[in-house]
């Protein structure tokens, strides 16, 4: 099986050319590849934060190798691998970067250890150019997946817990994932979640998040609110979201990534 | 009439994923489609940021679907819209930030309201995901304007206020556009206005943008001015602008998109 | 000879829309070419750093003409020009930007000033739109460099001062190059130098910029030093570089280009 395209996700930044670093050795390998870059702004290091954005992103994209680099462990005993799912393929640190898209791809069906395609000398620092890029890049030419290294047994795969939900009439309570860059804060919640909270539309609601709370009115869109007013949705990704219609919710919680949220539903 | 290329324009950002996520809508559906990234860092729901980018970028752009999304009314009854223009066609809300591009390729020829070929379910928050790129990517691929959707009267199309610039011997008045990354920052007169006011190369002009002044010299490229002093010129875009020879005139006048700027010439 | 990519490094931003209008013209006139975006975010008018940036990307990129533009000169006499290299060929300002890369490429082997084939008229402001990118689109293109102008002789382009490095036992006196996305300082120091000063990994090193100083640990990769602390190691561009296990050394030094860098090695 080939692949079209390599999708690219890392904590590197635009500044200094290392995405573009990366996607020249795709490039020399594999010419005909074509590169979608998700984004190199996870903030730098936040496995969890990368691993959120790319599971999101994945539904997406068209048929790919995954490509994703967020690895504080870089130059360590941490393995890199190669993750088949039924959607495509990823490939990354073994730090639980890649295991919520798997299985936003329909789940991990294999893995190996990259230990074959790299460039050498590999750099103690930039795996991201001399193992996880040769490795897409083979990947996406059709190289078969067990070449790259041996076998890694799915279950061993590292994994991050997951966030903690839970709903019960007239309270939610959950994590913040993350903030957007229109500061629309992400919670791990789903409707359904809302749904046994016994929320409906238009129903007050009030938001604590680390200290700070503000009421905020059920809605579908931002609108839903009076601008400058708050609202809480479920976002496109299916995530309950808290967000100010024309402002920034994260202005006002400053919220980091794993910080409980709660939602008390008005009770009629 | 097909396009090999869509160019995309937003206020979404890089760290979130949503370009790539709309990018990858585009590659499902119209894989040989190329995307050109024009900028996805409009200030957010700028609206008028985001149309003068557009129209300064797509004269110089390849024959393209134009997709752009700034768009504070998501999920409201404001219009989706592809506009065909004589040099190609744009995607996006009808909110404004369409037209002065449609402008610069030749004026609109014809609009619809894109009803049509959307990804189901609609998120009421993501329709540059669920509405726009879909629709840029069918209309890339040659699918008849026609089957997206009702046409619309272009005379209906919301149009933003043009913005008012008047200039007469020894004054120009007009509105700050907005300023680019090297902090130049661009006002609504032209080359006509400068003239009307009776400029000359090298002559003196008093620069005054929202209670703050500065001693200019008018020129035609920033190092007509000592390092450090101010330049009045004629910018790439054919606007006149306000820039510091190896410094940044925004850092001084912190100017925002609309405040009202008056050049004073100096008299002889 | 044809190209079948371009990179593109420029100190332009993202927000602006400048790099697409660029990647727009080299579009028009070669449509079939690749651009590979190395960076936009050079400090602006900083052409040590973007030459530095360059430099450590063309050899891992593939087989290209490289469009760099940072240029605070723009409009003033400075040449434009075309370099060719063992290795690919550059196109920009003559101002020292492109003769590093052209050495990483396997030297110079010719050069023109670029009179040809502009986009007229000229904008005295961007050059990057109206003169290097025709020309990098027509060098991919396989037109010949003598079409593009007159030849320079490549004794005459204008070079840098390198950076200055001198290593005793003991003792490595050198400079900042610049700091990355994470807080890695960048030396101009490379493996030779720490060798001659004696160090051995695991050894302390005392790391004195800019009047503040840090004790770090000579390592391999960033997890050789404790979370929080420093280490000292050769990074994947084969420089010194300081950094912070989990953290970012330049917020504890607030470096800039240029600033004079000591290593202190603990002497046994």
């Amino acid at each position: 099986m080939t692949y079209d395209w390599i999708t690219f996700t890392t904590d590197y930044g635009l500044a200094d050319g290392f995405p573009a670093i990366c996607e020249g050795v795709i490039a020399r390998i594999a010419p005909a590849v074509r590169v979608v870059h998700v984004t190199h702004q996870v903030p730098a290091q936040d496995v969890r934060r990368g691993a959120d954005l790319l599971a999101q992103a994945v539904p997406y994209l068209p048929s790919s190798v995954h490509l994703a680099v967020v690895d504080p462990g870089v130059g360590t005993r941490r393995r890199a691998v190669a993750v088949a799912a039924l959607g495509g393929v990823l490939v990354g640190p073994d730090n639980g970067l890649l295991v919520p898209a798997a299985a936003a791809l329909g789940g991990v069906v294999g893995a190996v250890e990259l230990t074959e395609v790299r460039l050498e000398p590999v750099s103690p620092t930039f795996h991201g150019r001399d193992v996880f890029a040769p490795a897409a890049a083979h990947l996406a030419l059709g190289r078969p997946m067990g070449e790259l290294g041996p076998e890694v047994d799915p279950a061993t795969l590292i994994r991050l817990p997951a966030p903690v939900t839970s709903a019960v009439p007239g309270r939610v309570t959950t994590e913040v994932l993350g903030a957007d860059g229109f500061g629309n804060i992400q919670l791990a919640a789903t409707a359904d979640d809302l749904t046994a909270a016994g929320t409906t539309p238009g129903r007050a609601v009030h938001v604590e998040i680390g200290g700070r709370s503000l009421q905020a009115r059920m809605g579908r869109t931002f609108a839903d609110a009076a601008p400058g007013s708050a609202v809480v949705l479920v976002d496109s990704a299916a995530r309950v979201a808290v967000a100010i219609n024309g402002g920034s919710a994260q202005s006002i919680f400053a919220t980091h990534p794993g910080d409980t949220a709660v939602l008390l539903v008005e009770r009629h």
